[in-house]
């Protein structure tokens, strides 16, 4: 498998970890989003990728795009270990999880739509950072506390066992800290991220860890 | 089943058109987002969605958030008609073009968004359904290069029945329609439009038609 990606995307974070929850080994093709005016953007890419996103994932003939449909399609490909539970209501509980953050958080501060408030609208950097965290601080006000009252909340966001909400989780707190956001006020994310980022998986995963770094 | 929904959210809208294409019927709760001050707001629905987003669907002891989340849980507890193909190539395909829309295009017009844009940004009207219709334009024609290149299309999205990728496609053209997009310029995407409102689900599930309807 071969998978396009930025160090930095939290998108492309998430897959990296899938695959190595997974055991799966992939040659890594970065695609610079910021250097000569964007790798995304070139023909090529956008072959493989219309939408000029990261992450694609090219297995065989099967070129894919969007993050969470990828988790997806590797749960269904390689099923162990499982990254959704077994029963519908606690499926769509973790999906909801998952995607509260891919939904709700992520694309509203995405590379693109910061670029449109300052190209676009003229929004000032200060305002901008202040966007940036307004999202993140209301999505993980409201997620800590689902976590924090929920039963199923174990060691990861459901049991003791890592599933797409935890995938989704990791790489936006590692996004919020970038932007110094006090992660320690959400002491149920926090400790869940303390806890995955003692495996090698969500170690491998990180941003720092990868070919393109800087 | 209880569908917490406003006659105008496409999150809802979604919502109900896989609540219809399953035959599976359900008690309609308006939770209106303008009047009031919001009624996603209270306390009272807060408790179900603490997000104050729609829908909220509860289904015996299962509150379920997250239109998407809904939608494959639909698909798990009630499997026919399904709403994504066998194949996890095809499933992943599927995915994608909703995530696509549910992702990249609809979160970023959301209404909390806006209301964000207009008081936290000062951002006056026209400039706002600038950035309305960018992010719909943006999603949009990418969106029709892969339907109308991709021999997977057919009547629908993905071949001659309904899926999880129309679920999400006709609530977003929709909105569109309703900010004055031409629509017709996405020629593949209005095709699959028209025809899916040729159905009795998708036309039950339409804004006009919700007891809400204003």
């Amino acid at each position: 498998m071969k998978l396009y990606s930025y160090f930095r995307s939290s998108a492309s974070y998430r897959v990296r970890i899938a695959l190595n929850l997974k055991n799966l080994p992939y040659e890594y093709v970065p695609i610079h989003l910021l250097r000569s005016g964007g790798e995304q953007l070139t023909p090529e890419y956008r072959q493989l990728n219309p939408d000029a996103l990261v992450p694609t994932l090219v297995d065989g003939d099967a070129v894919l795009q969007q993050s969470l449909a990828i988790v997806e399609y590797l749960d269904e490909t390689h099923p162990n270990p499982p990254l959704l539970p077994r029963s519908p209501i606690d499926r769509a509980y973790v999906r909801g999880l998952a995607l509260q953050i891919a939904c709700e958080i992520h694309p509203i501060n995405n590379l693109r739509v910061l670029k449109y408030l300052k190209h676009g609208l003229k929004v000032e950097e200060e305002a901008k950072n202040a966007w940036y965290r307004h999202w993140i601080e209301a999505g993980f006000g409201t997620l800590e506390g689902r976590l924090a009252s929920d039963a199923r909340t174990g060691a990861f966001c459901f049991g003791d066992a890592p599933t797409l909400a935890d995938v989704c989780l990791v790489p936006q707190v590692f996004n919020a800290q970038r932007f110094n956001i006090d992660t320690q006020r959400y002491p149920t994310i926090q400790r869940i991220y303390d806890h995955a980022m003692q495996f090698d998986a969500f170690k491998r995963a990180s941003p720092g860890q990868q070919p393109d770094a800087e």
